[in-house]
């Protein structure tokens, strides 16, 4: 790349991450259609149609001979000299895509073990519903994770309610079997996996509410799990250091995670 | 730079911009003290002594034959694997070194006819004080300022109180002459230019008061400024619209840019 890209120099730009598996893509017109929705917000132009990207997409996937694993997309506002403003009308977005292979066994283990999640302060900007490469603040709340033997961070707002967590959407199931995620309207992300989620929770008839969850609720939650496109669904069984129900992943978040690909699409 | 480089993918990294005048740095020292801070915070190594870098700085604006401008320094985590947390211990850190020639004659200028600010509301992580390269939202800050016909953009913290502008720190002065700046401690970054300025302020006999000021406060001094490395201080004429003061450049601002180089440090 440019060393005056502005991805760069500014984290100016968007990114997405789609699964591989078996060579396809997981939900490729779901993830178009935000990175569509965050250039829009950000006024980044398209580099080029939906059709030819997918191509490139693709193309990258089979030229690097990847079965399973991910398809990482980039595109920021382009090559120009450091200027915070935006550059002239004109200047051409560039664009990244590489392809990197996943061990499925690795992550199925994590599946079946469940992960540790610690807790920290909201301290992201307001526009997290754009996917932007602005992520700082990610980095720091995962290593954080990880030094203290946790694989995913959650961010609680002021308020003490739970958005999302520094890579995954963040789910809890009540005692009374109610799924309960953080809406998507603002202060999250609206991951891909989630909304294919939503469909695999209305065929097995289980009741979703969309809004806040305290942290307080998750530590008596008798099941909880996180969202991603690279991971699927991965149950939570310690937070904080405390066991979640009886402290080994659950059967909901292990049947959904079972579910998901009757209801994801390839490509 | 290479396509996985953590400044690319996370903002991983820090930078610096030191103000070059006759084919010197300005306050290379003062630069480099920050440098290391803003590192030490995101635990990234020096990738190099600060005498070497020193060399590096000057070698880059010499061989670029820059006598007026800047050069831009940019340290970030390093080359791997896309993974949020970060890379092993020993991956090496990437720096990049830019110079740049600037226009004096456009600056002074700017100082002269002064510069229209508009206000946000303050919405960055609360790490400001690190110089990281996350600056997607000072972007879409100063883009909005330049659309509305104004050259910076000042935040406003929900207590209604103003921290910083997007590339710059902000001051006013009061009708009794007193000059107001928030303090260094937290919500903004520590300007070099600021810190330097400091010092002309004392030799002036000004009264500094560190401490946040509102919109309000700022609407009706007697003049306001702005301070950053590449441009000095340069005079506030009008914010949101609204003159301040005369709605011309105040005196003690434009002193203040004259006096600056007594005070500041050439290698």
């Amino acid at each position: 790349m440019h060393i005056e890209d502005r991805g760069y120099q500014f984290a100016d730009g968007v990114y997405e991450v789609c699964e591989v598996r078996a060579g396809h893509l997981i939900d490729e017109s779901l993830h178009m259609q935000r990175l569509v929705r965050s250039l829009g917000e950000l006024r980044i132009p398209l580099p080029m149609s939906l059709r030819a990207l997918s191509v490139v997409l693709h193309q990258v996937v089979r030229r690097n001979g990847i079965e399973y694993g991910i398809v990482y997309l980039q595109i920021t506002r382009g090559v120009a000299r450091r200027d915070h403003a935006f550059p002239p009308v004109g200047t051409p977005p560039a664009i990244v895509v590489t392809a990197n292979r996943l061990d499925p066994a690795k992550i199925d283990k994590r599946a079946a073990e469940g992960i540790a999640v610690i807790t920290l302060p909201e301290n992201r900007w307001p526009r997290v519903d754009i996917k932007s490469i602005a992520l700082l603040p990610n980095v720091l709340a995962k290593q954080q994770a990880r030094e203290q033997g946790a694989n995913e961070a959650w961010y609680v707002a002021t308020d003490g309610t739970i958005t999302e967590g520094s890579s995954s959407n963040a789910w809890i199931i009540t005692s009374d079997n109610q799924v309960i995620t953080h809406a998507a309207e603002h202060g999250i992300l609206r991951g891909v996996t989630r909304t294919v989620l939503l469909e695999a929770l209305k065929a097995r008839h289980l009741t979703l509410v969309e809004r806040p969850f305290s942290l307080a609720e998750a530590l008596k939650a008798r099941e909880a799990f996180i969202t991603s496109a690279s991971q699927i669904v991965i149950p939570v069984v310690r937070i904080d250091g405390q066991p979640i129900g009886d402290g080994r992943p659950g059967p909901i978040a292990a049947a959904l995670r079972g579910d998901f690909y009757r209801f994801a699409e390839e490509s």
